[in-house]
């Protein structure tokens, strides 16, 4: 179905591109083929999986997908509708550069997360891992959007300025885009004074927390959920489960 | 994780025996490991995969499902909880009766939906489906429970007696349960006084028409709800979505 993988990579990257003030691109999480399905029949441009979700599905803790299964995942979700599909891929499962890339491909993913921690909760080495990403980025060429996760909020200090430091040492490797997961939506208009390119910021599925509208007047150029939307449809499943018990 | 197969079998079984009127075994058709796991945290106590909420989960049409993918989700929801789980494998997708009880036990099933028409929704020879269910109950012994379906109601002429006829073949050749899909529910106090054993019944699960209560009153043993709460559960995730959007 659809157009073949670079163009609608063309497509992902100009989604991303001159956003108006406090319209970010809004992506929701799929986990599974139905999921992506609602989400695309919804209205939204392009959907980008989250790692926990496909584990919640698939029955893993978040983290311990096997790569293959993760792919399989993956591609059932991009088959299963015609917008481009974005693969949080972890840590990269170890792969090397070329064979991350040529598996995505073939997934059918448009992009990829790559997160700078590791087993454990480590942070990675920073150097190394932009080494990484331009080694990813160098397989690629255009045809794959890949988001930097920077984990400093998560398993670092929270410092901002060793967010900003990451960040622009990935884009310096070539990331198209740089997602500080979970930094304080008070920290937003710094890190996007000090970050070049599109950012990604973490919103909350529940309601709670700032708004997609607001983390983009604060400098979020594109917003995504995480795992929130697989929780809050499981959520509405618990209810529908205990009226029928 | 919790007792070897033929133990859980023999629940499931039991699950099935003396039960009181009126109050027939309730089952939710789980179709990946989260909504497993909803199904069981909310206190059921045991699980029937529907083979059309699978295939959408997974992005196919019902009928479209690959054999090797649905035994590989399945085995991920059977592993995912404790309860026994029983799993919707169509027609057996052509397989000797053997591989399919290999199959079936290899994923973790504690029994099997069989139904008895074929691609086309065509009516299988009685017989011949018969001779088939008893080399499944041969090669099974008592480590899987047979529950087959009987498809007149949706692709026969209707008629209560050819329902009766059909299921009197197959509890002879060792079905352990005969599934007349579709049934309406004033035929079934017919269907009840003339089949031997087991009956399970299928329940919208949006609260139209008759409850599992009422259809356990009716004669129903068993109560399912076929790719309903897969249903229910997407058009749930629809109201979040467009919430969102």
């Amino acid at each position: 179905m659809s157009a073949p993988a670079t163009d609608k990579t063309d497509l992902f990257r100009t989604l991303h591109r001159g956003r108006p003030h406090g319209d970010p691109l809004v992506l929701p999480g799929p986990w599974d083929a139905a999921s992506a399905r609602v989400f695309a029949e919804a209205g939204f441009p392009a959907l980008a999986t989250p790692s926990a979700g496909v584990a919640a599905c698939l029955g893993y803790e978040d983290g311990a997908t096997p790569a293959d299964e993760m792919f399989a995942a993956v591609a059932r979700i991009a088959r299963a509708v015609d917008v481009p599909v974005s693969a949080d891929v972890e840590g990269g499962y170890g792969l090397a550069p070329k064979e991350l890339v040529e598996r995505l491909l073939e997934a059918g993913a448009v992009g990829c997360n790559l997160e700078d921690s590791g087993p454990g909760g480590v942070l990675r080495d920073m150097r190394r891992h932009a080494d990484y990403l331009a080694e990813v980025r160098a397989a690629a060429a255009d045809r794959l959007f890949v988001n930097a996760r920077v984990d400093t909020f998560v398993h670092g200090d929270g410092d901002p300025e060793r967010a900003i430091e990451r960040a622009a040492a990935y884009v310096a490797a070539g990331a198209d885009c740089v997602y500080p997961i979970l930094a304080p939506a008070d920290v937003l208009p710094l890190l996007r004074s000090g970050i070049a390119g599109p950012l990604n910021m973490l919103a909350r599925a529940d309601g709670e927390g700032p708004s997609p509208a607001v983390l983009g007047e604060l400098g979020a150029t594109r917003v995504t959920f995480g795992p929130g939307l697989q929780r809050r449809s499981a959520a509405a499943l618990r209810e529908i489960a205990a009226a029928l018990r």
